[in-house]
């Protein structure tokens, strides 16, 4: 099999014909066919399989490689090759689920993106800039050709989790599924940005938990409520106060600061920094985390 | 504002400066800085706001545009400069949910990856090949420089879905997720391949209601279920023949096939072919139907 090798195809069109040439600035790269011998339907065998977070066995969406290589299952090299390489492992309410495992692993979607897939979970009160930080990340990423997408709280409500209400367990699975979610988006090789009040510990330390260490960044927006309060954006403080929404966060149910979060974006009635500065700060990690590279 | 514009800055690395010559090869692009007037926290407004699937103000992720435009809101045009572009809907189980617009849209992340996002729904009995096709297709995809992302029926409920059994209401549960899921990667502009039995045309046709039209591609391996059963890769008919797992699509659950899928890939005892040729049937409609470009 022919060894390709080249720059980023994500500028590439269908239907460009292969290029060799090292040196070309553009090297124009075709479709790699793959042998369909390992990939038998039925058979069970996913072929060249790797566990999500390893790379493929061929690294580079436009690199195809000798066949005589070792697979990589759950970041445990295995020898294995046109094996079935499914695994069975008991979950949830049965145990005849399988997880498949897939040719195309996270490390190759970094490379195809130029970045690493990861989580920027901002947590704080309702009103104290999560979701407007959210975007003008999101914007300030994709300015610089990163991508993102923001799964805001509430939006998801609209959607997935229309289905759960404001009681406490039904918050708590409100950002159980997030956190799936957002575990997704980053195997995908998104920089996902959560923005989603959180106010327990205990459920974000659950979502950090699903995912490699590193890969979930914690940004606290460190409001006072008072000033909070003050923008109520949305008129809900007023009416919290009035008793009509009841168990808000900040007015009778609490908000838990992080304690050892990543990133902490202090504001006070006195000292505001701009949502863009605000997101500079946060990329300022990422840079510095490796998070803008593959 | 200065206009930048030029090449897919994916291949561009963090902190390179800005080129403006429309000649080189692979222009340097800088980020380009906004102004934060339009996003102050606690104002409410969200700036330059779209709603999912409509371009943003700047339709390349490296293209700074004249302040001077309309934002689109859930497809209608809104004239609206810096005002609360948050929409109050009632959903679920409270009215106090906001549908925040973000201000990088769908149409910008697929600009950026050269792609439309879209969701291909690869429905069909155990055995019949659904994974083995989302793997070979996610390949052959990625070969081409395309983000992918496989949600598998099985794995999914290793995380997001791990609370739900196998029983009626549950298993349509499980779809539902799925469905509201790849939604969300469709809007992220990613090619989504959803691989599960979803035996039920309700519970595959309420997936397609929420997306736009066009962008559910529903692919149905069409196998006899006695090659299905000959395979029986993960020997879950034998368990179901002598029913130690009770209600298994195509034994003792009713399969219904799509009564009008967009793709059919049809295999017989005698005729079968391989899974990268299957790939390619879907590429090709792909192509045809404008997906694999921006």
């Amino acid at each position: 099999m022919a060894l390709l090798q080249g720059a980023n195809p994500l500028t590439r069109g269908p239907h460009v014909e292969a290029d060799f040439s090292p040196s070309a600035p553009a090297p124009r790269l075709g479709f790699v066919s793959f042998g369909a011998s390992r990939l038998e339907p039925g058979s069970g065998s996913l072929g060249l399989s790797v566990g999500p977070g390893e790379r493929s066995s061929f690294p580079a969406p436009i690199r195809a490689v000798n066949e005589t290589r070792a697979a990589h299952i759950n970041g445990r090299a295995d020898g294995a090759q046109g094996e079935n390489l499914d695994q069975i492992s008991p979950v949830g309410n049965s145990a005849n689920i399988k997880w498949h495992q897939c040719s195309v692993g996270k490390l190759d979607r970094q490379e195809l993106l130029q970045q690493k897939g990861c989580v920027i979970w901002i947590t704080g009160l309702s009103g104290s800039g999560k979701s407007t930080v959210a975007c003008a990340l999101s914007r300030a990423l994709h300015s610089r050709g990163k991508l993102t997408f923001v799964l805001d709280g509430d939006n998801v409500r609209h959607g997935l989790n229309r289905d759960l209400s404001f009681k406490a367990e039904d918050r708590a699975e409100n950002i159980r599924r997030i956190g799936e979610v957002a575990k997704l988006f980053s195997d995908a090789g998104v920089i996902c940005i959560a923005s989603l009040i959180s106010p327990y510990r205990k459920d974000r330390a659950a979502c950090r938990a699903l995912l490699p260490e590193g890969d979930f960044i914690e940004v606290f927006m460190d409001v006072p409520l008072q000033v909070c309060e003050a923008r109520d954006p949305k008129g809900l403080y007023k009416l919290a106060r009035s008793g009509k929404i009841k168990g808000f966060t900040g007015i009778d149910d609490p908000y838990e600061p992080p304690l050892d979060c990543e990133i902490v974006l202090k504001q006070t009635e006195r000292d505001c920094a701009s949502p863009c500065d605000m997101a500079e700060q946060v990329i300022s990690y990422l840079e510095e985390k490796g998070y803008l590279m593959a």
